[in-house]
């Protein structure tokens, strides 16, 4: 049978409700279940879920795996929200805010580990009923490596972003490179994990592979566009966060490489100005966005993407009416509203 | 064949040397080859190559599992460094100070990942050529399942401790239950994995854990003796620090315990004094844990302790000539000067 996603989105919220963490010591795992109930759109496991779900029905089967992609998506925010100094996650303070900075560094790193003992384990965080999955073992070993080189891979695009703030020279190809790594590689291996966790053809895993790439860099995309032409509502935060702070994104990058000597002119002072308005940095950066023409080169881009990515699903050997789930839930990603 | 401790300590340096980082980005493997290049006693993967090779000679199958522990063991040191503020490890600054805060978190995590990923897959660190391991799956899973138990179960001891820091009731088997978390449970897990990697019987693996368990509690008593008993030299470092920072020590929480009025209100003073000569406060708590005899009651521990590891490996059931090794390293390991 084929699930729908909020069948599945159901099952997963109701799954992570349930995780049991260990009582003691409660200053470890308290941060943990604050984090994993602040919410969030389910998107990693979802997606694993329903890729398993063209193959095989029992998806119950690859809960703990899911989970475990959440699990480490969640530490990554905690430790990046840590390293960024930021102070609102989801609403909600960031675990280095509400507890402090060491509390997030141990509870990060238990919630890493915890996310490999979801991915290597069987059903339960309930340490006492710890035991080796019951997974085909081939299966999980081959999953286990798409795990690995997405965890690190994320290592990788965090320490570009990083280095990115302070270099005024990056390339359109560094930023999509450090936006596949970041964003791109997590929901790739989602997919993948799915079809390699249903002992799928290899060819179909790595088109759902390719498909997360390329939908992981359009939604980043739409995320670079949100925050310049968004508002609350839609994005979730505050826009002109990244034009504050001279974030290199796609539409940063692609400015300073497409203005005239006189828009070059105004675009460096914005940036180097360290007393401003915020409104007014955020309205004349959106001015000259608009006049270079940026918003409509960033939607062809994710237009082709997203086209990319349907061909890709088009090439995975099931029947296309098993699709139609994974299909909708793309559409609807990428039909975020401006 | 039978390996010596130095054939294998020398095979362990060797391929610590040339595990392969990815170049790029640099600052993220820059600060996990200088931390895996401080040295160190590499006791972690020697017990695990010792023990599998109670059972097998090709010791050199489970070497990307036998660095596993190393890398994991170095990642917990570069985080608690970090969250203790510390600023020399092995000689050498420390990770946080070489570089900065953020480098030390997201190196940290990275390290972690790399140690799973040498857990779970084959040979090198080359990310091209990643493949998954060729050790049976069943052990393999069943390694997993000690190796997550023990990583988690360290963030436990690490959480413990830092909650004992601001505590005065801490009492012995709370201290003892941190640092079986802390120390014993890696080294525990070394052997009995390096059992299990070698299919091993489940009752020989689980002696192996409870000696390295045993071992670990022995060490961690040692080092608070040394901290007051020792010098720079036996020591690795300069002694004092657990009085220094009023450390709840084997020593300091049977101190308090046994203290008369006079000496607890002498011990109490030194405890809450801001303001002191560090040599004075440091023989005045030598000479009260003199007067009460502490140093005895630890050394029996100790030798209680030694004494049941002993018999554990007594019992593990292969002939005792393979064992010699093995008890050569623990001799070796409870022989520290003083």
């Amino acid at each position: 049978m084929n699930y729908t996603q909020s069948e599945l989105s159901n099952l997963i919220n109701q799954e992570i409700k349930s995780l049991k963490y260990s009582d003691s010591p409660y200053g470890l795992y308290a941060p943990i279940e604050y984090v994993l109930s602040l919410g969030g759109k389910r998107i990693r496991p979802l997606m694993m879920l329903l890729a398993y779900n063209l193959y095989k029905d029992d998806v119950k089967t690859i809960i703990p795996q899911a989970l475990a992609l959440e699990v480490y998506h969640n530490f990554t925010l905690l430790h990046d929200d840590l390293m960024d100094k930021a102070e609102v996650r989801r609403g909600n303070p960031c675990v280095h805010k509400k507890w402090d900075d060491n509390t997030a560094i141990l509870s990060g790193d238990a919630m890493l580990i915890l996310a490999y003992r979801l991915m290597t384990e069987n059903r339960t965080v309930d340490q006492v009923e710890y035991h080796p999955s019951t997974i085909n073992p081939q299966y999980l070993n081959e999953a286990l490596v798409t795990f690995n080189s997405a965890t690190l891979g994320v290592c990788d695009g965090q320490q570009f972003d990083i280095e990115f703030e302070t270099r005024m020279d990056v390339t359109e190809a560094e930023y999509m490179e450090m936006i596949r790594l970041k964003t791109s590689l997590l929901l790739a291996c989602a997919l993948k994990i799915g079809a390699q966790l249903a002992g799928a053809p290899t060819a179909d895993a790595n088109h759902l592979y390719n498909i997360g790439e390329k939908i992981g860099l359009a939604f980043q995309l739409q995320d670079d566009l949100l925050d310049v032409y968004g508002d609350f509502e839609t994005f979730g935060k505050k826009p002109g966060g990244d034009i504050l702070c001279n974030k290199k994104t796609f539409l940063l990058i692609n400015a300073l490489n497409l203005v005239n000597p006189e828009q070059k002119k105004q675009l460096t002072e914005w940036i180097n100005k360290e007393n401003f308005v915020a409104e007014e940095k955020i309205n004349a950066v959106r001015e000259l966005y608009n006049e270079i023409k940026v918003r409509e080169i960033c939607e062809r881009r994710i237009n082709e993407l997203f086209a990319e990515a349907q061909e890709e699903l088009q090439a995975v050997a099931v029947e296309e009416q098993k699709k139609s789930e994974l299909r909708a839930l793309f559409t609807k990603l990428m039909r975020r509203k401006f």
